[in-house]
C-alpha cells in the first residue's frame, strides 16, 4: 500500500502530493495513522525558506495526532506503558536531542543541543514519513511517545498544538505565582495559550495585547481580563492602560509573544521594578530594536528571559493540563480552519494572511 | 459608647463578654467595625492554654475582616492608597515583625522574627480592642491592611480565613507547577485551601487523605480528584493507591496538613523519588515520629520542607487569588458555624469536636 | 565642641569645609568619629548634579567606617548584639527602608522601595551629619549597624567599599556555581570585586576585560586568570578570545559593569547559550544600545538580569567573607588615594579621570 | 595480550586476580591504561554484599583515572573535543541513563534512572574490563569521558574521587552562599571535601564535627576553621559550640555525611531556623531516627534534603574545580593508602577498619 504526504520540494515552490512506500519498521519504531496535523506560522517560514538547514524536500507538520498502526518490538511512552496499537498518542517533534553533549549534559538546556532533529522540519521526505502532512507518521526509535488521556479529545490537544508547551515554558519561565498581573503581548497561538496558562499558574489578573478583534474575543473568552487592540490603542495608551490597572507599577511578568522586535522594548516598559520579561516570540530574525539598559533595565532591578523551544517535560505537562481543564475552556475556538492534504497550499495561505489562528491538516478525513 | 468583646481570662476558664471604652486612635490608627472574625483550631489551644507566651487576659480572633469606622491621620494599604471610613478591609494578624533582627534582615524569614506579635494570640486585652472576637478592632500604626476587592464578599474570605495564606505559603514552598499530582493530606481549613490553590498552580491531580466524609465531600466539591477516607483505607492501602494514580511514583508534591506526626512519615512513602514533602500541619508538639533516612530521605532524592506561618505577601496573594475565583469554588461550603459574641463557648466546642470546619464569630449581626 | 565636615553647596560648586555643632542624640542613636569614607564614582556625578533628588547642601560619602564614640540607649546591630563605645562599625547607607511599601512586602525588593533615603547622597547637610566625609557620623535610629570582625582591619573593608556589597549583589543574581567561566565588563570597583566574588562563588575560569593596564595588573593579583585591555583589542577579537577559552561557546555568567550602554550588547554576545548576563553598571542615563532580540535573547535561551543596589544583607555578607579573606586577596591594593577633608576637591577631580580606583577620605587623620 | 584485574567473586568472597582477555573495541569505545582506582566504603559494601543488584562476579573500582591506549572510532568528550590516545581522562562511573524515563525527562533527576548502570557495582566481569580495579578499562560507547586539564594531577584528582562529586551536589543543594556558616557532619571523604567546597561557594564559617584526631587535622588543614571530636564532646556540647558560633541561632546550613541515622537529628538541631539540612551521608540502611516535626522541622521552618548519586556535571564542575585549586589547598593529604592489584585485600580492610581516608589502587605501578 502506498501513502499520500505533502511535500515541500522546495523554498517558494508550492506544495505537492507524493505518494511513499508504506515504511517497513526498524525495531522500537511505530507507525501512526494521522488524524490531524498542525499549520502554523513555522511552515510559512517553510514555504519561504526563511528557516536556515532545512533538507528539502521536507514533509512538513510537526505536531500531530495519530493512532497507532503497528509497532516493532516492545516500545514504551514516558510513562514506562507500552505502546498498543489503536491508541491515540501525540510525540515531541524534537528528535536526537544527544544526551552527550555540553548543552544537554552541563548547561541542561536541550533546547540548545545542536544534534537535535525535528519532525516536519529538519528532516527530509528522503529519510522517510516524518513529517505529520502525511497519512502516516513514521516514529523512529527513541521518539517520545505521549498517550493522550480518555479526557482529552484529539481536537482539544490540536487546539494547544505547538504553542501550548511553547507558552508552558514560557509562563513557567516567568515564575508566574498566585495573585500576579500577568501581560500576554500577542494574540496568536502562543499568546493565547500564554493567556490560559498564566491563569493556571495562579496569577489573578490577565492582560492580552493584540489583535485582530476576533482573536482578543477569543482571549477574553479564555479567561482574559482585559485585551486591548494594537489598532485601537498606541503603546503610550497601552502602558497607560497597564499602569492604571496595577497602581501605577506595570505587570509582574510579561510574555511577548509576537514575532515583533519593537515588543521587546515595550515589554520592558509594561513591567513593573523587579518583574521579570520573558521573549518567547522572536522566533525568527526581524531585526534589532533599541532600548536603554540605565532607565529599562538596571534601575528597574528587571530581568528578561529568551525561551526557546521545548522539550518533553513541556509536552507532557501541557497533555496533563489540557486533559484537566479540557472542558473548562474553549480551547476548539483557536481551530478556525480545516484542510484535506490536497489544500495544504490554502491552509499555507490562510495562515501567512493570519486569517488562521489554529488550522489543522486532516490526512483522513475529517475528526469525528 | 462602649465596645463589647469575648475575652479568655486564663487558660481553661470559659470565655466571658466584656465591656471596653471606645479607644481613642493614635496617629496612623485604624478603627474597624467588626463585620466577621474566625474560629480556628488555634483558638481551642488559646483556650486550653496549650500556645507559650500568651498574655491573658486576651481576646481571640486572628483573622478578621471590618468596615473602617474611624481613620486617625493619613493611612494607605500596601498598594499605597489611602484608607476611607466606609471600606470593607481586612489586615495582617501578624505585627511589628521588626525589619531589623537577623530573620528580618539576613534569612528573609520574616515569620521566624522574634519581636512579631499576633492579634488574637499574643496581644493582651489590656493593651485594647486586639482581637476579632470583639464589635470593633484597633488596627495600630503600622498594621498592614488590604482593602477586600469588590469581586470578594466578606464571607468568601472568612471561608478562607487564616487557612488560605497559611495554605499558599505551603503550596508555593511546594513548587508545585503544571502537570504535577499533589496529595494532601488532611481536610481541614489548610488542607481544603491546599486542594484548591495546587490546582490553581497548575497540578493535574489532587488527592485528598483525610475524614470525615462530610469534608471529603467538600474536598471533591472544591475539585479534589480523589478523597481517600481514612477510616476506610490504612496507611498501606493509602500507599497503594497514590501509586496506583501515579504509575508507581507516587505523589509529585505532598502537603502535610494534618497535625499527626506519624503523617510526617507517611508523607514521605507517598512522595515520589526527587519529589518535595511541606510540613504545615505540625502546628503544636505532638511528639516524635521514626524514619529512615536511608530509604525514606537520602536514597529517593526527597526534600522536606517545614513551612511556617504567613507574611503579608501570602495575605495579599490569597485575597487576589479568592477575588478572581469567588465564584468558581464553593468557597462558602468550608464555613459551617455562625456565632454570635454571646455564643463564644460553644464556637470554640464546636471547633473542639471537629464538628465545624470553619466558624465565625459575628460580632455585629449576620452577614447581609 | 564643633564637627567639620565637608559640603557640596549645590550642584557644580567647589565643596567646602564647614563647621556643625555636635549632634545631641536622640533615644537610639549612635555617634561615629569617622576612620574613613569612600570616593566613588557616585560622587562626582553628586558634585555635577547628574542624580536627582538630592537636597543639597550634602555631605558626601555614603560608605563608611567609624569608631563609636556614643550610644544613645540600648542599640543593638544585625546579630543582636548591643554597641559599645569604641567599636569599629559600618552601618548601611540606605535608611528608612519602609518595610510597609509594595516593594517592601510583596515584590521583596526593597531597593526599589520609593522611600529610602541614603547617606551622603539623599540626605542634606541640614538635616545632621549624615554623611561620611566628615569628622563625625550620626547614625540615627533604625539605621542597620555592622561591627567590623577583629579578622577585618578598617582599610581591607573599605577597599572593598561600596563596590563590595553590590558586587556581591550581582554576583548572587548571576547564579555562579562550581566550574563556571565568568567574564567581567570593566575594571572599576564593581568589576574589581566581582571578579574575586566569582572565585568565592566556585568560578574556574575569571576574564575581565577593561582598562587601563594599572587596572588590569590589579585584577590579576586579584585572581583573574585573563584579562582583556579594551584599548588593545576591539569588540570582536574580545569575542573571539573568549569564545576560545570556552570551547566556541561563550561565558556561563557575564557581569557588566562598565556604565557604558554598548556593553550591554557585547556582553549578551559574550554570553553562551541559556546563559545570563547580569547588568549592574549602568548607574546612570548614558543612553540607549540596540540588540537583535532573536539572535541575542530569544534563540540562544539567554537571560538578562539588571541589578540595583543593595541591602543589609548584602553588606552583611560583604563583611563576613572580607572578614575570612581578609589576607588572602591583596585588597589593599584597590585604594590608590587618601585624602584629608581639606583635599576633598582633589578626591573628585582624581576620581573624575578615573586615575583612582577607590580614594579614601580620612577626615580624623591616616589610618594606623 | 592479557589484563590481569581484581575480582570480587561473590559476597563474602576474598577478592582475587583474574586474567582477561584484551578486549576487541567496539565503535565509539575506548580502552585505557588504569593510573589509578579508588578504594571506598562502597567497596567494602561490595565485599561483603550490602547492596542489592549487584551481578558477582565485578570488578570492583568506580572511580578511576588513565590514560588513552586506544580510541575506536571518533569519540568525543563533553566539551566536544576528540579523544586521542596518550591523553589523560577520567569517566563518570554512571552509565546508560537512559534519557528516556519519566525520572530522566520529567523529573529530570537522572540520579533516580532505572536504567542506569555503574562501572565497578553493576557490571560483571562477565561483560568486560568494566571496573577500575584492573589494568585497563574498556570505556563502552557512550560512557562520558572527561579530560583531565594539564593543570589538575592524577592524583590530585583521585584524592577528590567519587566524594568530590558527591560532595559538590550536596553543596550546591544546600544553596551555599557568601557569610553562610555550614556544618559538616563527619571527616569522611564527602565530608572533607564538603568543607573544601561550602568555603569555595562563598561560605564564611566552615565547622567539622567527627573524628578521628588526624582527620580532624586534615580537615582543619583544608580550611575548616574549626573542628569538633565526637570522642570528645557529646551531642549536647557540640550544639552548645555551634551555637555559640553563630550568636545562639546554629548553622545557616549542615550537610550531614556520617551514615549514622541519628546523625539525621542532631544535623536539625544544629540548623537554624529557615536553614537546610542536606543528607548526603545515609548511603545504606542503617535503620530508622525519631523526630519531633513541631519542634524540627515546622516551627523552625527548616528544610530537609535527601542527595542522591552525582551525574556528569558534577563530575564535570569537580574536575574544572580541582584544577583550578589543585595547589590551593592539600588534596593529596586526603590519600594515605596505595596499593597493588594483589594488595587488594588489604586496601578492603583498610577501609573497614578506616584506617584510610581515601586509598587507591594503582594497578600499573606507582604514579609518577
Amino acid at each position: 500500500m502506498s501513502v499520500r504526504a505533502v511535500v515541500l520540494p522546495a523554498p517558494n515552490s508550492a506544495p505537492i502530493i507524493r505518494e511513499f512506500e508504506d515504511p517497513i519498521l526498524e525495531d522500537g519504531a511505530v507507525l501512526l495513522e494521522t488524524i490531524a496535523s498542525e499549520v502554523c506560522g513555522t511552515d510559512v517560514h517553510l514555504l519561504h525558506g526563511h528557516l536556515s538547514g532545512v533538507p528539502y524536500p521536507i514533509i512538513p507538520g510537526h505536531v500531530s495526532v495519530g493512532r497507532v498502526l503497528q509497532v516493532k518490538g516492545m516500545v514504551r511512552d514516558v510513562e514506562g506503558e507500552a505502546i498498543v496499537a489503536g491508541e491515540i498518542v501525540t510525540f515531541l517533534d524534537v528528535h536526537r536531542t544527544c544526551g552527550h553533549c555540553w548543552y544537554c549534559q552541563i548547561a541542561k538546556a536541550s533546547t540548545r543541543c545542536p544534534e537535535r532533529r525535528v519532525y516536519g522540519i529538519t528532516y527530509s521526505s528522503n529519510e522517510g514519513l516524518l513529517g505529520g502532512w502525511s497519512e502516516r507518521i513514521l516514529l523512529l526509535p527513541s521518539v517520545h511517545i505521549v498517550k493522550l488521556p480518555p479526557a482529552l479529545p484529539p481536537d482539544v490537544f490540536m487546539a494547544g498544538g505547538c504553542g501550548l508547551p511553547t507558552a508552558l515554558h514560557a509562563v513557567q519561565r516567568g515564575d508566574v505565582t498566585f495573585g500576579d498581573t500577568v501581560v500576554v503581548q500577542g494574540a496568536g497561538p502562543v499568546g493565547l495559550c500564554s493567556a490560559v496558562l498564566a491563569q493556571l499558574q495562579g496569577a489573578s489578573k490577565i492582560i492580552v495585547i493584540g489583535g485582530p478583534p476576533q482573536r482578543l474575543a477569543i482571549a477574553r473568552a479564555l479567561g482574559a481580563d482585559l485585551t486591548i487592540d494594537i489598532a485601537e490603542h498606541g503603546p503610550d495608551e497601552r502602558l497607560r492602560i497597564v499602569r492604571d490597572l496595577t497602581h501605577g507599577r506595570g505587570a509582574d511578568i510579561t510574555i511577548e509573544a509576537t514575532g515583533v522586535p519593537s515588543a521587546v522594548a515595550e515589554g520592558l516598559r509594561l513591567t513593573r521594578d523587579a518583574g521579570t520579561l520573558v521573549v518567547v516570540g522572536q522566533y525568527t530574525d526581524h531585526g534589532a530594536v533599541s532600548i536603554n539598559p540605565h532607565l529599562e533595565l538596571n534601575r528597574p532591578h528587571l530581568q528578561i528571559r529568551g525561551c526557546w523551544g521545548s522539550d518533553l517535560g513541556h509536552l507532557y505537562r501541557a497533555v496533563n493540563t489540557l486533559a484537566r481543564h479540557a472542558e473548562r475552556f474553549p480551547w476548539r475556538s483557536m481551530i478556525n480552519g480545516r484542510y484535506t492534504l490536497e489544500q495544504a497550499d490554502q491552509a499555507l495561505l490562510a495562515a501567512e494572511r493570519q486569517e488562521s489562528i489554529k488550522a489543522l491538516i486532516l490526512p483522513n478525513g475529517p475528526l469525528i
